[in-house]
């Protein structure tokens, strides 16, 4: 029998792959959603296999004793209320990206996390990626060396074609590009670096294009960090690109380097004039469909039972990552370095 | 009958492939050289195929009425000193990169060159390489739209196996590594631009490899640019990383993106969820006799014949590749940014 | 809501490809079925997902005056009857290829489309797929220059595996290799030389492989074309080849050349000795499902809506591709040159 | 010892590549060469590393009794008389395509030939390059069945860049687009369809590019063949196209078909929907220097030896192809089939 | 109207892929299943679309008239005793492989096999495959000469991701890497070599890692077979290796050479230092769902009604194989080569 | 200045191979050469760049006080009496493969060179190859796990075309595949598997080509082996196949496999669907100009500098491969297993 109840906060497109990996799991399964629409209960149960129960309020569906964890799925604008209520409703917290629309937001999130004592998921999900899960195993096994420079970039055109597209494009609850979604970069860029960040600068601009014209805010943006250790690094994210989705990575370290699924290194001899394949698959699409929910879930869930913060992506680890996309926003809307 | 004849300022590496590529241009040949060693005229003279003769001493040199250009291939810190005596001597210039090591420096070349009435190249060849010609026509047929984004970037391990490496590590006359190898990127980034740079902002570091260890500076850099129409840019330089070489270029714009020799265009209604490829070939060795010198060099003799300023890499172009590797390099050295 | 019901006479193979791309068109449904068989309603309703009514009458399907549309997917040498009537009856049509067997039922075809002034579509659907959009882009860019040689054959052994080889062996209404089936890539070469044809030359035969002994016909035929400007082209067709499909395109310029997904372009600069590659979705299958219809279809809509003739497709077009096709047939039979 | 004595007629490119093929032989080697313009024996000699007699008068040449072989490499409008004289002089001859300028020459040439009975070697030495004998192998294994389409094409763009290119421009000698270099390919048909030709019709163009101004003739045909048992061909030759050199081959037959390096043949059962690749170094050059001389000379000397003609490129076998040649260009000039 | 009705011995994971394979077949469908299970009838028939009848008593099953045919795919320990009372009942075999677990009991069911007179199809599917069918199409071709060495490997992990890992590590049923897994493998090479096995030398291990701990026997071994021709071979079989599918299969002619999909012909004169391709599905998943049982059981099927030894997989054919699997298992476990 | 001088006993094919690297060392130079022909000094010296005397008396030259050490390329026949007279008169040792033609010989071999004292080196070039350096760190980083069964083989047709074909034919010096070309595969596997060997079984058969014919013993085997750790290996030795080169290497191991120059390791979390790549220069031709002689050669006369045994290639470490060699054809001979 599967332990934990979810209630899913905001019933859009990504609520949709968050309850298909839930349900998939086998420690959790939806059975209650909240959306600002009414919703048929027996159309959902059926098409999620669960028998859910959808409202209208929020706070009732927190009061729910059998519900032990919700997952915020709603507009950005609307993250930092809903955690913080659900949070002192005592459940256990799955949260989208961006985590909220400010550095306070997100710190009054962590505040009401804390004092509640429950435990959370931040969906930095690429964490769980194939992709990465690799890359981090290289880096652990010491083929690289010690990293000194590291670029990860999120290059993905988010235009009509995309789901995301309608409610993106205004300020609020859009954001920066950044916020909206190249803060997965950033986050596996500081996974990779494994250091704290001193400073960023960063520029940001806009494309041309008719396309991207309705974006109310800048849509493509560059950040270089500075790490404790020395280290730096660049994150740039464009959301006004035209070509095919590239989560673009580059690191370069004391025994070699590693270029998307590509590497040399010295500790192996390989030919340096050529570069070694690594068979994983690539994060080559910005679809939620495709993205490792279900394992990042199961990890959260498994946490939940044994009592301890999930590795990985709990809001403790997330807020890090948050700091720096703050900082570079702020960077770029200043026009100064900003110390961390 | 070839209609100038050029004296050669340094006797290393990069000299033997000036000559090379100036002995193959229908304009020119090489009939002197000066080198702080003896040299024997007539092994020279055989190994090149046209009459040499040596100095030891520059003014000597300089001046012979029958020598109409000069190639300065000596050590960067011997650039500017060189060179202004030249342009006082009347003769047209060659300039290998670095031009100098300080802005002041490139500016006391420019006033000579200025007053001489000279003619000048600097050897910012990949403007002539296959590689950016074709992205600049790809530019120029409107391809890619307008650019707001432009990554170009040099990936270059130069350790004790790269002839270089032997004077290339000490601060003078190595610099930086944006002035010692990496200005290329650069110049190929602003080249594609095409706009004035406003600001820059610039990171460095090192690696721990011990092969790097002999470097008296910061070996990888990373510099952030806004141009003037509102464009922004990025320009990394590594001399210690430890992969295929690889000078990574990036361009996205209104109309589509272009990667290295991959491209995508809207104009053309291509797969966006696919590159499309061009025939090109990609400048993927730091070998100087890899380089296009000999088109760039006979496009310099032909300017000087029509007494106009070479197109793409006359001493007034480059001088604004440099005044932005100057000011990257004082913004890693200041932890602010610089505005030119 | 749907603006145009559409009424389907012949429900065979390549109805149900017109009746799925017209359902998942946003101007238009399937509301009628004309078929020699009783079909069953509810059942054709349930399959297509819209209120379907079958005829075994085709008047009387005729006579409803809530149809605007009408498709005809019946046997080649039913096309004239049927769309005379249909054109009688005040119906837009979209008319399956081959458009009729003789140069004389196409004519008066078109007489009764024009009399009726209804509008037309005829199935030449490749001009609207991937990859004859990408190559009339680069043509149109000027990236080939002007065309004095083209090539686009039809290669696809039609044999026992394939649902149109029971009709399709039969000289009524198979017709002709052309007839039957290249004529797709005969008409793609018209809309790429952009020209008047004024003369060609056809050779047929046949293979020996007991497959494709029931055929009546030459089921391979090559035919070279002159056009108005001088210049030449080719078309081969073979539905009795053993091989992958292949619809083979070579384009000759002043500028550069096409081969199929590959091109050299001296506006590009590429290198002449490598073809560049355009990232499209060849056309490799002859499965009509492959085929854009949907594209096809949603123009004509429009087409309808403005009152204009649809562009790339109309019938007056066509007529122009059918128009070498039977010129090209009776060269193959009569043994001579036929003018246009 | 090597057994026969080669004078070359005419020592411009293509001789060159006809004396080092002649003497890396076993079976023979170059002593003497005809030129119009006077040459340095000992310089020759050196050269080539063989004794070299230089003649200016041809006559003389040919009366040396110690020559048993000439190789006529001179301007194609000369070949007739050059060769006639040879033949006459008893001499075994090697001719350089294309024979002649007119099929009466040609005539004329093997009148003389069989005449004085030599023996003749004509330079259709793709015939022996890897790619054909791999081709004609598949073909004579039955793995493609009994053929009934083919098309074997050259493409090959013959610029100012191209050492032919000044005087192949101009009508007397170039000829026309097959003669000058596209009857390789035209010959390659013809051995692999291996019956013989009954009738051609040829259409012929030129490209608007100002690179190919100069030709005095049509630069680009195309020609299609019947032959006698039923089967059908197609030969393009284009000099004036811009692209990679391309010597396409199409070949369909009965059991499965060839195209180019790739196969599927039903007689191995491999899959219909993908190309089979057989491992052959292709023809994808024009340069004489990658041409398979060496093995045709040396099946021409041992011919010589046992007193046979040789299989493959005698005069009498090349005669066919040139006769399809020159009724393809008149063809083309009086717009009619021509019958052989 | 379908032939023959099957009844399915045993209900598990290969049971399906029979029946899926069955029912897609023209001559026969499953009409009764046996299990020591309860099964619900109504559901299996829903599941399969055709009527089905459940039995947990065998013999009640055979005792069925209106069943011709049976399907042994039960635990391989059950094998032998269920295939004799098959054949006793009169019914035509199809049997899974292992036959059985010993080469008496083997011995056993073609006694009983014999003495009822039914006809028998062992489940070596993989001769049906399109790569075998290559292969063997090659080798009559003659295209690789007379075979002097071959080797045919299995090489597949089967760990707790693979559904049989969870009986195929008990050394009963499992047998050895042969018996359970690799005598696919063994038998093509018997297929491809076509002589009688005269003796084998086997030796077998195990892998240390964890994963493969729970098999209570050798997970791997290698095996060298001697011919009667004096032809040689080797056939190793892992299921304890980490790494993708892989049926290697290398044999050596006296023409030429087979590598997986690749091949060199001396009778193509293809290049020797380069593989040809053969276009081919390469048998590259251990899933039984993947494997070609419908042409063989439609093969099998078809001998019924024709009432002779089906080809390739008679029971008569695959004792061969199996009686080197026991010798190879007998060498391996005795330390000795063994005589057959 | 070079330390060392070598003298070269046998002036064949593999000398000129040896004396090349031996003069591109820092460390040494050939001075000498002994050989029954009469060389000529000045020849020698201007064709190899270094003063060299010949001799046609080996005593004589191994009188010489100013040679340090010999190399041994002579027959395979002759290498015992040289070794032994070289190793007396206190020369240090290169030794061609194979050692001797028996182990009786071998042992004599290590018996002088033990009483001599003197350093040795053994033409196991292959160890000092990319591509075994690479996999030995594979192997070494504990990619792969421990390993339980390897497979490397070699597979390299030896005809006519191959120098040593004349006199490899005979029995006498050529011994049998693994002798004469195969010990390269065994030694590569004992480097891989780095256990001693405690069984090893062996088939051997011969090609039916008329090619292979003058072959005097078996020019095909295989080999399997048991190490004492319970590992197993196999190692095929075919020189009369016809296909490319190929150094077939297969390891399995506890964590991994790698095959060629692919790989999969658990360690890294790689997709085990799919092979990851090894950049590295595959051992793809048995040309001894591709043998990386130089840094093998290097590494001996360090070691002898230093007066240690060279690692990897020392005759106590090659002893182990030949003993196995002698072992496997002593089995093929015998027909039985035969314990080291």
């Amino acid at each position: 029998m599967k332990k934990y109840n979810v209630g899913i906060i905001g019933y859009g497109w990504v609520a949709t792959a968050h309850i298909e990996a839930i349900n998939k799991s086998d420690h959790a399964q939806v059975t209650a959603i909240y959306s600002s629409r009414e919703l048929d209960d027996q159309a959902l149960s059926e098409q999620w296999g669960t028998p859910i129960k959808s409202y209208t309020n929020l706070q009732e569906m927190l009061a729910n004793p059998d519900l032990q964890v919700v997952s915020i799925c709603s507009y950005p604008n609307q993250h930092k209320d809903q955690a913080v209520q659900a949070a002192e409703a005592g459940k256990h917290l799955i949260l989208e990206k961006p985590l909220a629309l400010s550095w306070a937001d997100c710190q009054e999130i962590e505040n009401a996390v804390n004092k509640a004592g429950v435990k959370s998921c931040v969906c930095f999900e690429c964490r769980f990626s194939n992709q990465f899960k690799v890359i981090k195993s290289l880096i652990d096994q010491g083929l690289l060396g010690d990293l000194h420079y590291g670029e990860i970039d999120y290059f993905h055109g988010i235009g009509p074609w995309y789901g995301q597209f309608r409610w993106n494009v205004k300020k609020d609850p859009g954001g920066s590009s950044l916020l909206s979604a190249g803060c997965h970069a950033l986050d596996a860029l500081l996974l990779c670096m494994n250091d704290e960040v001193v400073e960023v600068t960063s520029y940001s601009t806009k494309s041309n294009s008719q396309i991207f014209e309705p974006y109310e805010y800048n849509t493509s943006s560059v950040t270089i960090l500075k790490f404790k250790n020395g280290a730096i690094g660049k994150c740039a994210s464009s959301i006004d690109c035209l070509q095919p989705y590239y989560l673009h990575t580059h690191l370069l370290g004391s025994e070699g380097s590693l270029l998307d699924n590509k590497f040399h290194s010295m500790k192996l001899g390989t030919d340096k004039n050529n570069w070694s394949n690594l068979a994983l698959k690539l994060l080559d699409s910005g679809d939620v469909s495709d993205h490792p929910y279900l394992d990042q879930f199961n990890v959260f869930f498994e946490s939940i039972t044994q009592n301890i913060d999930m590795p990985l992506t709990s809001l403790r680890q997330a807020m890090k990552t948050f700091e720096v996309v703050f900082a570079a926003d702020q960077s770029a809307a200043e026009g100064r370095p900003v110390q961390i």
